[in-house]
């Protein structure tokens, strides 16, 4: 007998980086007066406010529908109810048909990616990236083109034309920005959506952290463009805003042409979004519209805070650390080390009972081609952290040696 | 501007069959002496018992765990449930490391076929065959190797050992079968375990329909073989047995360094299973057994039901109709008319007022080297009516003319 082999595509797909982090804890117990902080997953701690939690139990009891199949795209009530409040906070005109529900934002990244790109093909990725972005390109067999982004986190248009090719089908962003939590301008935007149009690509935004934007208005002006859905695919998680990370939530926006092609994707991977998560979602949207404003409130504070600890953007911090960009979940930092960033987390949680992320898991290493990025900073989920959790780590980075 | 194209292998990919053949009752209203009959889809039409509903609310109001991303092969707990009734119920020793779940079936083939292979390779697919199985070995690249079962929907180890290449890195079994309702004996199942053992290849195994087996004991006896994990993945869903279908939770049974590989590929796409519907799942192995026992003997009485109205398996039924096969959830009709069955199913929904699903959903067409079976064939999903419903539809299938 011989033991069926393994797909090469998938051995050679790096591990998930958030359990190998975990694995550097796994069986420790820590002393009380340094309790493990965990910076590690942009994830809620605390389950969702009592509506949802009520909306969901009341559904699970007296509404048969919610624990049968639904529709592919998602319950319509879900979609219209996101058309609403889309087309209201992006100045647009935005039509239901136009919003896919999906089990989570992950997933709607791969579906996305589905209708565009096949083996061969290549997708431009500003690094640092979203490893989960990167591992379903590399499964999938699609070529990643990393677009290194400058030190404050934010990506070229001029840069990614460089890269284009003619197996190029998309550019990948995400704002504000996982791991970096840079916020790119609307014209940023506009000036990507430009040049994909132009080249016939496809501009997949990712906007999970939307919620938390510092700008009061609408981040982009790309949904009010006619004919948007030809170039744009924006992406969404209910799962931060709303604290619904186990229920697995997300949207994808696209033109209805689109959204029939990633339909069958969503059919042949999960038939269709679970329901009790997507009447959650929805009571979400309708009834925590002030509790939501309070939460931003919040982790801008908590964003305020961390910059002032490290005296402002790209300015010196304590202990030789630098902060070079911050925004809704995530603070990027550069390390005083002259060691690669996967030691000195490694050794962070081993020595400061502080897990964070090292840029080696969001990055090209240097042997890789890449520009040290990598090697050179780490991902703090600082949203994690309240003030005084906050205070804390920054004790515990200045006080830490290698 | 340029739209973004399409990914060719998308495109070309079937649409689901589910959801055209609802298109052919979309808008329709029904008179009451005819209602609808809808045999299309397996899937429960009744919520879970009341202690499923009961376990999800409790947990959405009170346990605050089951909001958060949980592990991504899934609950502990569950997995070990699972593993503890499997090793009961196939006579094995099963440990939980060898058990993930899933976000529903259809995703555990997702995972299986992505550890095993890519892009040009091939795997041998049973016809009829679960179309989604189908769709997603066309959206993966990989290339299906029609197997054609016998009349009555049993596949021959020796034509399927005729077909295995130097590319061929699988064979996907369903038992009870997706569409034909056959159960493939223990035998037949160790020799294609043999065949694919003997050649390096997997056998994918998908027992979604293993609650209602008619036979008491195990249907096989492959997990009681040493390193049973280095040639069989067995496929399993919680949503027929406790009416989960709205609540996405499946299994998979691998060896250990499958189910790392899977990890990756469960991870970049959904991030893990959600909570709730594994709580109900681990919810209806702990306290549902009598119910399920109870539930399987109905449904077995309407396989009975219906095998009387045909005069039993391949024998002539009303109007020359033939029950080909019948098990499970699925009869698997012969039509007697000189049309193919997409023909037939349309005007059984437009003139009867019955929805089945043709086997051109299920086969490849004569066009494409298919053996006839497409066009002769209708699956009808019988378990979703009841001993009444069942003389109603032997009424309008004597009755039906073309």
């Amino acid at each position: 007998m011989t033991a069926a082999a393994f797909s090469p595509a998938l051995t050679a797909t790096a591990e998930p980086p958030v359990m190998a982090a975990r694995a550097w804890i796994a069986g420790r117990s820590f002393p009380p007066e340094t309790p493990l902080i965990n910076l590690s997953q942009a994830a809620p701690v605390d389950p969702p406010p009592r509506p949802l939690r009520e909306a969901i139990a009341e559904a699970a009891l007296n509404d048969p529908q919610a624990h049968l199949y639904g529709p592919v795209l998602g319950l319509p009530a879900l979609r219209e109810a996101v058309a609403e409040r889309w087309s209201a906070h992006y100045r647009a005109a935005i039509a239901p048909e136009a919003v896919a529900i999906t089990s989570g934002c992950n997933q709607a990244f791969c579906a996305a990616v589905a209708t565009l790109a096949g083996p061969g093909d290549e997708v431009i990725l500003p690094s640092p990236w979203y490893f989960n972005h990167r591992m379903w390109l590399d499964m999938a067999g699609v070529v990643t083109r990393p677009l290194p982004c400058d030190e404050a986190g934010l990506p070229s248009p001029e840069r990614a034309a460089a890269l284009i090719g003619p197996r190029t089908r998309a550019v990948v962003l995400v704002t504000p920005n996982n791991p970096t939590g840079a916020e790119y301008t609307a014209g940023l935007l506009a000036a990507f959506r430009d040049l994909c149009g132009e080249r016939g690509l496809a501009l997949v935004l990712d906007e999970t952290y939307r919620d938390f934007h510092s700008g009061d208005g609408p981040p982009h002006d790309l949904f009010a463009a006619p004919g948007w859905g030809d170039t744009v695919i924006q992406l969404y998680s209910f799962s931060k805003v709303y604290r619904l990370t186990g229920h697995r939530v997300g949207a994808m926006l696209a033109s209805p042409a689109r959204l029939a092609q990633a339909e069958k994707f969503l059919d042949t991977t999960t038939i269709c979004p679970n329901q009790l998560g997507q009447i959650a979602a929805l009571a979400g949207i309708r009834r925590m519209g002030d509790w939501v404003a309070g939460e931003r409130l919040e982790i801008l504070r908590r964003r305020d805070a961390l910059r002032d600890g490290f005296a402002g953007e790209l300015g010196a911090g304590p202990g030789g650390w630098r902060l070079l960009s911050s925004g809704a979940y995530f603070a990027h930092l550069a390390h005083p080390f002259d060691a690669p960033s996967d030691v000195v987390a490694k050794a962070l949680a081993d020595r400061a009972n502080l897990l964070v992320l090292p840029g080696t898991m969001f990055n090209p290493m240097r042997a890789e081609g890449g520009d040290g990025t990598a090697e050179a900073t780490l991902r703090l989920a600082f949203a994690n952290a309240d003030a005084a959790g906050l205070a804390e780590v920054l004790r515990r980075l200045e006080a830490f040696r290698l």
